[in-house]
């Protein structure tokens, strides 16, 4: 009487970038669950069951996903940008890992969606185009000295660097420490791209300079790129300027 | 006279991981250019023109698009995966940068896409489900002593490395070094996985462990994701093993 549980990853926002794998796995559900928006993002399917938690219940609500899916429905746990980039499918495979028996005999399939990272670059030109970091800035589930070490040994490095969870009610004052770090490390004229809600109504690219970039560019829907000291402006005439990484670098010949 | 530029992303290989966005931007150009094998995988519109060239002839390949674009056609860039990680967005940037000054008038759109790794990484369970870094392992571009000092670096700081452009006819002992440099400073157990041409017909999943990780495992169309430390292994009856890595880190709560 084992089910199914699909994951999958809706993308950044607008429906033009979610790709047909994962419409396919939101149409075929019993069950779907997720954020609350992410949810109310989807045209409801007849019969259809909808399970909306908030956003910091992430173990929670894949536990809740897994015991549908062992009971015999076909679930479906919404995501948005990419499920395995700082999201549910994480959650779920640690669920899984400390559950019981039979939740590993579901059918698992992860659908991967446009990470918000992918999206922002692509907006800003090819700021991603070389060496590149994800990392998190939330100190909730990790210490904030590894964030700083982080941020230094991939700054240092020639990472360019993505910002994921760069601020929030509760953890205001991490991405100012961030820039601060990274001031220590690199070139003052880095670029620095703020991308916010791309594919949205409300979208928002701000590019900018490591020495003019603050925290209050930034909210919970930002992605924050910061550039190598190899990441490269291109200024346009009445366009908005290209901010890309260069495929080559150091001593190597072009 | 001035035309447009698409740079769009196919995604790793399956249509039904191309987005609605890309395909609809294929599908409005007057002319096609990229890779041959990757505009093999497109179907032929009536009166589109195609420019198909050799895999390591990136610069030049931008520099027709853009010429063809400034002279009033809509061309599009085929690029696999994402066009802004290891491809083709960074070489356009690079060629408008360069080029004479009607290209940066030109309309310029980057299509992101699913880049191999979400796509392996999905398939895995959730690798990079914490902070990630990727990497290209070529040295055509940037010289070896570069590539060593970023794995060092990136590995060191707890990151799990995914790694493009992993091995090559021209390049076939990158990969073995790499593993053995990251030996040093990663436990013999940390989970490695070889994604190949995943969503295609020929698609290949390895998982296996850091000490038992060899190079003639992959092939140029591998993506190969090392764990950290913290990565973990979660077997299933009759089912590949999941390997993910948790949410939390080091010594903050759960």
């Amino acid at each position: 009487m084992t089910g199914r549980l699909a994951v999958v990853g809706l993308g950044p926002g607008s429906p033009a970038q979610t790709t047909p794998e994962a419409a396919a796995a939101l149409a075929a559900a019993s069950d779907l669950f997720g954020y609350g928006p992410y949810l109310d993002r989807l045209k409801p399917a007849p019969g259809q069951r909808r399970h909306a938690s908030d956003n910091r219940e992430e173990l929670a609500r894949a536990r809740a996903a897994l015991e549908t899916a062992a009971a015999g429905r076909s679930v479906a746990m919404v995501s948005g940008g990419d499920p395995g980039v700082f999201a549910m499918a994480a959650a779920v495979c640690e669920a899984i890992e400390a559950g019981p028996a039979a939740w590993r005999e579901i059918e698992l399939d992860i659908t991967p969606g446009i990470t918000a990272m992918l999206a922002v670059a692509a907006r800003a030109g090819a700021p991603l185009g070389h060496d590149f970091c994800a990392l998190s800035l939330s100190d909730n589930l990790k210490p904030w000295e590894a964030v700083e070490t982080r941020l230094r040994a991939a700054a240092g490095a020639g990472f360019v660097l993505a910002f994921y969870n760069p601020i929030s009610r509760a953890r205001p004052w991490q991405l100012g420490r961030a820039f601060e770090i990274l001031r220590e490390v690199l070139p003052a004229s880095t670029p620095v791209i703020f991308g916010r809600a791309v594919g949205r109504p409300d979208e928002c690219m701000i590019v900018t300079t490591l020495a003019e970039a603050h925290a209050g560019q930034a909210d919970m829907a930002t992605c924050v790129i910061v550039g190598s000291p190899e990441t490269r402006l291109v200024e346009r005439p009445g366009r908005p300027p290209l901010v890309y990484t260069p495929r080559s670098s150091g001593r190597a010949a072009r």
